[in-house]
């Protein structure tokens, strides 16, 4: 967990009122849910399928237990997950010693997409997370099948100058 | 600095032969005028500007100091620097708990550039580094502008697959 973050914290969206907290063991159900409600994600092996569950434990149990890193989501108001991104604070020599905040896996339940969820989340990460963690770089990267997110991250001010290369392993 | 990693290690170009070790406080210098010796970090304000050798410094002793990160360079037989790049290990939820490595700020000498020694230090990455820190995805973005990396990524196996955005503030 990132502790220099103030959690929870009320997010409003149009679609209406919720929390957004620091992801818990117990979301763990709810956090494959939401990985496997995505058909890009669901292509590359998300699928929360039963035999996965215990690699998805440990995986959120190193992401909470992590001091640079913050597993978050999103409740509505009878508590079911809706929502989750993970931060990550990486200290950096580049432009001037700068310290990075990346996003990585922003999920929105697609019965709530387009409601203003992923908005509000995105707009407490530049807005408020990335002061309070003293972070002047906000970078993420999206796949590019996702125009429509594309056009999302543009809207807020996000600029897409770069070109995410992976190289998958075994 | 990421303990999984067996540094320092020989690194073979056809410009010579080189070593990968972890930076020290005292690559400073040589760090700052890598990323200076750069014109689209030079462009971002990397000048190796005297007035801002404190952040850098403090910069470097962030990453020094992380558990999670790993500044590394490459010297060349004088033990001259000539070359840099940053890991970063990130647990991560998607691709069934996947635990990814970043590579940010690769860099190499202009002198040297095109000598093999950026893709020794990319396979070392991929062949050697995460298989040893238990990575199955290592991931970068690079500069839209750098066409000449994107097609040195892509023949060394990386995909791009995404695209990069990024949120400056103040």
């Amino acid at each position: 967990m990132l502790d220099d973050l103030t959690l929870p914290v009320p997010l409003s969206a149009r679609a209406g009122s919720f929390t957004l907290r620091s992801a818990v063991p117990d979301d763990l159900d709810a956090l494959m849910a939401l990985l496997s409600d995505d058909p890009i994600s669901a292509a590359r092996g998300d699928v929360a399928a039963a035999g996965d569950r215990e690699a998805y434990a440990a995986a959120l149990l190193a992401i909470v237990e992590d001091p640079a890193n913050a597993l978050l989501v999103v409740v509505d108001v009878t508590g079911s997950v809706v929502g989750t991104m993970q931060l990550t604070r990486i200290p950096g020599m580049a432009r001037r010693g700068s310290t990075r905040l990346l996003v990585e896996a922003v999920r929105v339940s697609s019965a709530l997409r387009s409601s203003g969820i992923g908005s509000a989340m995105m707009r407490w990460v530049t807005d408020v997370a990335a002061p309070a963690l003293g972070v002047t770089l906000v970078q993420l990267t999206s796949d590019g099948a996702r125009t429509d997110a594309h056009r999302f991250y543009e809207r807020l001010g996000f600029v897409g100058s770069h070109k995410g290369f992976k190289y998958r392993l075994g």
